[in-house]
Order: C-alpha cells, then structure tokens, then sequence
C-alpha cells in the first residue's frame, strides 16, 4: 500500500500552507464554537467539550472558511457557518456513536460510555438546533438551504447505511451512493455555504461543492482502509471497528467478491451474521490485503482526491487554490 | 378533581370550533407532512409515519396557523411552518421514547420497539433536518430564528429533565422551568411563528407567543397528573409511566413535600434508586391524592390557560378568538 501511494506523490502532503492562510479566521470561528456550546446545563458544555476539544483538524469549517476566502469574500460572514459545520458534523458524531456503539472517539473514550446514550442523542439535537442558531445568525438563507438539506441527506445516507450496511450483496455503487450521503455531502454543503454567503456565481458555487463532495469521498475511502490498515493508537479511534460492527465498507466488499466462494462461510458468520471470535479480524484483513483490496479502495480515494484538485481550474492562483489542492492531496496521504 | 374542574367550566370545551376554521389549512399542513416526511429510503417513511399518523390532533401546527389567521394573515406562508412545527415535535418524541426506553406512543407500540434504537434516532435527525428545510421553504428568517432557538431551548430542557428529574428535592420553579423548556417554548414558538410570519406587530407576536406558552405550560401539568388518573386505554401511553422512570413531575413533587418524613424511605427507594415492586405506583397514586397533589397541579394548569386566554384580549373578536380560547380551556379539561 505504501509503494502505491508514495509512487503517486512523493513529498508528503501537508495541511501547513492552509492553516497558515486561515490562522486569524480559525480562531474566530474557534471562538463562535466555545461561546455557542455554552448552555446553563452544566452536561451540555462538559460532553460537547469533550468531543469538540478532540478535534485538532477542524477540516469542514476549515473548508467553508476557504471557499469563501478562495472566491474572494472579505466579511465575517463565513465564520458563523463554519462553526455551523462543525456542530452538524459533531451532533452527527454524537448520534452515530450511539447507534454504531462505538468505543473510541477522536483519541478518547466515547461520550455516550461516560454520559450514557440519553445525553449523548439530547446534546447531539442541542449541537444540531445550535447549528441552525448559528445559521440564522449568518443572516443568509441560501447558505441555510444548502445545509439543511445535507442535514437531511446526512440522516438518509445513516439510515441507508444502518439498513444495508451488513448486506453481502452490497454493490460498489450503493457504497459510494451511502458514503456520498453520510459523509462527503457535508464537505459538499460546507464548501458550496461558504461559497454562497461571499456572494460567488453559481459556476464557482457548482465547483466548490464538487471539490467538497469528490473531497469528502477521498476522505471516507481513506477512512475505511484505515480501519484495516491504520494504527489504533494515531487513528484516535479502534482499528477493525468497521469489521466488527459488520460494516461492509468497500476493503470488505472488495475482499468478499474476490474471495468468491472459498470465504463465503466465513463472511455469512462473521458480517452477515456478526457471529465472530478471537482472530476473525485478523483474518479478515489478511483476506484484504491478499486481495488488494485496500489498494483499490486507495486508488479510487486518489482519483476522487484528482477530481476535487480539477474541480478548482477556473479560480486564480491565488495561495487558497494551491492550498486546497494540498488538502485533497493529504486526505489521500494522511494516516490518521 | 372532577367536582374542582367542573366548578370552574361546566360545559365541556371542545376543538369543534377551531378545527372547523382551520380545516382547509390543516387539510393542506397534512399534505406538506405526507410529501415531506418521504424518503428513498423506506424505514424513513415507515417508522415516521407510524408516530404521525397516530398523532388525531395536531395542536402545535395548528397554533401555528391559528395565530397566522388570527392576525390577519390570507396567504399560506404559515402551512410550512406548521409543518416544520409538528416535524420537530415527532423528532423530539423520537427521542424521548429512546430516552426513556418508553413502551407506548399515541396509542402505539414505541417506534424504537420495533425498528430499534438507531432507526430511531436517526429518523428523528432526518425529521429535524427535514423541519429546517420546510423552514426555509417559508422564506421567512424571523421566524426561522424563532423555531431554531425552540428547538435549542427544548433540547436544553430535555437534558435538565434526565439530569435534575430524579431529585427529590427539586423544587417547584425547576420543575416549571424544565417544562417550559421541554414542552411549552414549542407551544410558544409555533404561535409566535404563526404571527411573525403572517406580518404582525411586534405586540401581537409577543400577545400569541405568551398564548403559546401558558397554553404548553397547562398542557403538560394535565399531562403530568393524566399519569397519575388516567385511563392507559384512552390515554395513548401508559399510566404511571413518569412514577416508573422515576421522573418527579409535579403531582410526585407535591405529594413527596406533603408526606414528609413519614414517606421518605418509600420514594427515597422508588423514585431516587427507582427500586419498585408490585403495587408501588398504586401506593404512590393514592398518596397523590390523599395530598390533594392532583387538585394542586391541575389548579395550576388552570391558571396557565386563564392566563393564556388574557393574552388574547388584544385582538378583534373574529371567530378565530373564542376558538383559540376554547383551546386553553381544552387543554385542562381533557382526558386524553
């Protein structure tokens, strides 16, 4: 896996030049989130600390803040949006830990284990209504209907994946169709928002929601080798998670199909049934990595990640496109 | 408590009235729901309306379009609205019945019984997202701010009910503040709401907000003391499912100050360690009422609608008047 990606990109990717041109907006919006997860209910500031404060990279609101800033906005306008953002994509951490039962979160031991389930579900719709606060304070209605329809999505893309996900039969499109929703149409609607609320055209608009969601896809794709591929203790969350839950993310499926019928016993018990022991895992990913099915789901995280980087032609050199590019190229790289 | 309720209004009230004005509008918020809550995915459609079509009277939306008409307002900028209105209100009872592992809904086995848990969380997030976005289909950012800050507002009180609810010393003021929170600030909203959006002054928005929020107030003291003297049949929940969670409403506050010491082991061990057995809710329902606990509440419920009923003293009697006061008095005389 290595050989194949360092082939494609020799120096490693960095975040550096982007976090160095939206340092003073980062902070701004660092500061909206502290102020807007504030709440009189002594639990709500405490949980949502705890998940938000794991959070070193920030990567939706940072991708809003460079849209707008990329086509040229000027105001604050973006800021509010973008710590928007970060309270879907962290209500949806809250809720999704309960229903995945998840362990680890972001380097630490999941909100619902310390709190229990109510106060996560409750303060994942504190975050989510905050969101919409913050929104409205935006004072831009565009930008609202963007995101509340990923908002919508985002729900449709869990319920999807909740419903089908230990499916066997799962094809490569209705992965892509469940990834499209539950995680790229937020980098979508958080780079299309900040687009908007800085008064871009709709042909610029169009483009940084493709960047967002071909983005969004590399990401996930990545996410899901990780899980086979990754170390628990830099990952912040459990290698093997994915498997273990059944979840057939696209390594799995590509592991099961080419496996054929020589495994087909093993992945009735171990996904379609989650009946699984000591060195299932294991098994499993040695399955993957026989397969190559981790560098397939790479290859294609790469070609979504060469998509974005298309997507931003029409905007001018200024340092936010070579900086964006950068972030598409790190979501293929990076191994966290 | 019949003798006191009766003394106060001795014909019964009814809907008739107002479900008569609000006939065609409620017709057309229906048909927003129906198309609104569909989904390609089909546990969404299903699981929601398992909990909508339960749901025979639909008071929140129809405050909204009440007060719009109430106002003044001709055109259909509220029919969004109301429906965003009963959105939020089924993705918050999504969540309740989750939170507090409830069995029964508006007649019907709890939805996380049947399809689970996650479903359930999830399907609330999709009917919460899907509020935001009938929200901006109604184009009216105002009231959009209104229904944001509610449904923070709720979840707040949500979160204060599972961490304070337990308390036997919780006092009397917390109590109301919880359910202000959890239950009249949506009450309050979908009215206010309702006259911003239809171009009300500012008076008369603040006249229907506080309409709403007595109305939400009398409305969950009923609530609250229909679980101790009601009828599980005709209820559409069980009796006696507060005193079982353990959730100290006010009949419970009541009857725990007016035992006092002589009480003090049996709620220490039901309700603080909520260790029950056979026939404690029973021993608890007649303490309830040897203390005249439920007179008490549902005096109290009784002051709220009056007052709710004065809040509407600015407007012209048109028909929507007396019929918006039949509402108040509805809300403390019935049974269900």
């Amino acid at each position: 896996m290595e050989a194949a990606r360092t082939a494609i990109a020799p120096k490693p990717p960095s975040l550096d030049a982007l976090l160095a041109l939206a340092r003073a907006d980062m902070a701004a919006v660092d500061a909206l989130i502290r102020r807007h997860m504030d709440s009189p209910v002594p639990v709500i500031p405490a949980l949502a600390d705890h998940l938000i404060a794991g959070s070193a990279k920030r990567l939706r609101p940072l991708l809003t803040v460079a849209a707008a800033r990329l086509v040229g906005g000027r105001d604050d306008g973006c800021l509010k949006l973008a710590a928007a953002v970060e309270f879907i994509h962290t209500a949806t951490l809250l809720h999704d830990d309960v229903v995945d039962s998840s362990q680890l979160r972001r380097g630490r031991v999941a909100a619902h284990l310390i709190w229990g389930a109510p106060s996560s579900v409750l303060v994942g719709d504190f975050l989510f209504a905050r969101a919409f606060e913050l929104m409205v304070g935006a004072g831009c209605m565009p930008a609202l209907e963007i995101l509340a329809r990923a908002s919508r999505v985002i729900a449709e893309g869990e319920v999807l994946q909740l419903t089908r996900s230990h499916d066997l039969e799962l094809t490569q499109d209705l992965y892509i169709e469940i990834i499209r929703a539950k995680t790229a149409e937020l980098f979508a609607a958080a780079a299309e928002s900040g687009a908007v609320s800085a008064g871009a055209s709709p042909e610029r608009c169009r483009a940084l929601r493709r960047f967002g969601q071909d983005l969004g896809l590399a990401f996930q794709l990545v996410d899901d080798a990780l899980d086979y591929d990754g170390d628990s203790g830099t990952l912040g969350k459990n290698t093997g998670d994915d498997f273990r839950e059944g979840k057939a993310t696209l390594p799995l499926l590509l592991a099961m199909q080419r496996t054929g019928l020589a495994e087909r016993d093993f992945w009735l018990r171990t996904v379609d049934r989650r009946d699984q022991a000591e060195g299932d895992f294991e098994h499993a990913r040695e399955l993957v990595r026989q397969t190559h099915a981790l560098e397939a789901t790479l290859d294609l995280a790469q070609a979504y990640a060469e998509s974005a980087k298309a997507a931003l032609a029409i905007f001018e050199p200024t340092p936010w496109r070579p900086a964006l590019e950068d972030l598409a190229d790190f979501a293929v790289m990076r191994r966290t």
